[in-house]
């Protein structure tokens, strides 16, 4: 879709003349690299190949290659996106690998309503910066630079200025699929070559941290880490985790991290030798009803991350005390009893991704101890195979897509 | 009911001749007031009168005058019902009041599954210890004790051990409708002249506290005083209490002395006035649609006392992030969306009555600043018209049985 027009089958090309005032806002790669030498061994050696094509790309808004849907349900296809010129604020990441969450199924296919059109989905981005604003103090050219689900927020309302940008009072604005306050339209997602982003928004990558396997943790990662956090999982605690998928995998390895004991209820009997090798102490089929009334009373915390309703107070009755269900796959909760939760002031509860500060928390926290999502590579022409797989429960546990390796500023 | 043959006409008598064996086990009024004169004036004037029944009452099970239903959704009707003697540990309580719970009304009417019976209600029991066994420490013939809801559980169980002996995970005994593990049979529960009860489950009830508004206490009070407590309500938050009836009022009371700003959601037009008397702030009509607008992430704790399901969705938005609505009332909740709760963190959590330790500390809360229930004191040959008015919602706020004025102890 253009974003100036709202045509859905044409694209503006950027202006073939460069607008002047635009490029006095830009520290385009040119300028950066030649500081270059400073920078160490971790900058690409072919920094300088990019150059040329970095010190115009920005200035204007640019047409950019993606993979989207052009109608609700549809299959993801090549077409071609907008991306504005860069503010003075705004970073330029090359993209390099996007994760595929089962929320861009649920987009894409219209489970939550019907998406804007073309939908970009893609909300687990590793990109290489190519150029940045003139005011940006976050990245520098040849930096990596992560985007989680949300690209904007107002900055100055109660929960921004609590680090809770994800529910922003004036409406956060998401990756993709929402209204795009910057350029008006609708947001595009990682599911393409190139991003602009406020630098606020886009997270700092460590030199030397594996970047496919990055690209889950801006979503999956810190979706789980969240409640980890915020609900104080300490060692010896006993954590349990519903679904063992690319939310799932990932709330085992954090909270095994965390030194908890971890039990997994899945549906899938071959997820049960899986969930073992990613640290869980137990994990049990949720047609296991002994299991369930051995297990009475049993978890300080439980992390859901099933995308889909079901009955819930099968795992209230395996909750402690005082404690809390979390349902970060915003599967719908059916079939709670008011009078059975009052019973151990037992608690239901919802959480969502994290704020910008949490998110670089989980990144520095992964890379520290080495936590890694457990990925399967793909190429574009892959994606719709790969949605179904996902719907399917077949992926171990988060496909990335492999932008990089067509580019050669990959890391 | 007879508890000994199961027959719901008749009612053994306590045998003639009392058990010596039990004679010893009991330190009965006519022991205990040989030290009469170290009590104090508080000690009724007529405690001498007692002295002859109390000193062989107890010895042996006994019958006592009850109100309760014979058939699920009867009239509350004048019965007689077996009380225990005393063990050891016992206290025998002679009825001053009984508060009237909306519970009571749902227990005989069946809203909650049909009830044993006979059935006889009342969890908010106020009585003159007139009888105590042998090893009884806590009380001493003439004290006050309270009963709430619940009259005993194992004592040695996780959830016992944290002083939450109303989740016994070996089943705790309710006051009223619930197996009795020491007898047999079903308990009774205060609509009655008398009750035996084990000391640890008997409140001491401070003397010079006003005895017929102390009954709702047992119930009311330490079901809202639990959360307030639970979520650590601090002077300047914002609570909102759901339902303006024997809960609510509680919960207003007590959340306006923990000096938190309170904001009252009723039905009911001619209760915005009180609800204002009685410390709130705010209240707020539950079709006021622009107030539930202007109230968006309002409140630190919501604290719903409705006895009813309704949708609550709306109020989950007018939650402050990362906070609590706690259902207090046990209406189911319908209509929550996984996604909404997602956004802001937000939890719904239940929440029953509390332990015994804590049910004295509203006891003891409630005498230092006090904070007394506004109550309607009835006859027993009332209980019916008032079950009708609580249904009707037209009771301020709490109906309180007076067995009291038909006795010469009565304080």
């Amino acid at each position: 879709m253009c974003n100036q027009c709202g045509d859905a089958n044409n694209l503006h090309q950027a202006p073939a003349t460069p607008e002047l005032g635009r490029r006095k806002l830009l520290q385009v790669a040119g300028t950066t690299l030649a500081a270059a030498p400073l920078l160490g061994a971790w900058l690409p050696a072919n920094a300088q190949a990019q150059t040329s094509e970095a010190s115009t790309l920005g200035q204007s808004p640019f047409a950019v290659q993606a993979y989207g849907a052009k109608s609700t349900g549809g299959r993801i296809e090549p077409l071609h996106i907008q991306r504005r010129a860069l503010g003075p604020n705004d970073v330029l990441l090359d993209v390099l690998y996007a994760g595929i969450c089962h929320s861009d199924v649920h987009t894409v296919r219209g489970d939550w309503g019907a998406p804007a059109l073309p939908c970009v989905p893609g909300h687990e981005i590793v990109g290489r910066v190519i150029a940045v604003g003139s005011a940006v103090t976050k990245f520098r050219v040849g930096d990596v630079g992560g985007v989680g689900c949300m690209v904007d927020s107002c900055g100055t309302c109660e929960n921004c200025l609590a680090d809770r940008e994800q529910i922003c009072l004036n409406r956060t604005t998401f990756t993709y699929n929402a209204p795009d306050k910057v350029s008006g339209g609708t947001t595009f997602g990682g599911y393409s070559d190139k991003i602009v982003v406020t630098e606020k928004f886009v997270i700092r990558i460590p030199p030397g941290m594996d970047l496919a396997s990055t690209a889950p943790i801006l979503c999956a990662g810190i979706t789980t880490f969240s409640p980890i956090r915020h609900w104080r999982v300490t060692p010896g605690q006993s954590v349990a985790v519903l679904g063992l998928g690319g939310l799932g995998h990932m709330a085992v390895k954090l909270a095994v991290a965390q030194r908890a004991e971890v039990t997994v209820f899945t549906t899938t009997p071959s997820k049960i030798a899986d969930a073992k090798r990613l640290g869980a102490r137990e994990a049990v089929l949720w047609n296991d009803t002994a299991a369930f009334k051995r297990l009475a009373n049993r978890f300080d915390l439980m992390i859901s991350t099933v995308p889909y309703a079901f009955e819930v107070q099968p795992f209230m009755e395996v909750l402690k005390l005082d404690s809390t269900f979390v349902n970060v796959g915003l599967g719908e909760a059916k079939g709670i009893s008011s009078m059975a939760m009052a019973f151990g002031r037992k608690s239901l509860a919802g959480s969502m991704i994290g704020g910008i500060a949490e998110t670089q928390e989980v990144i520095d926290h992964c890379f520290a101890r080495n936590i890694r999502p457990d990925i399967e590579l793909i190429r574009p022409d892959q994606i719709n195979a790969a949605f179904d797989r996902v719907v399917g429960k077949d992926v171990r546990y988060r496909f990335v897509i492999d932008f990089a390796s067509t580019k050669n500023n990959a890391a």
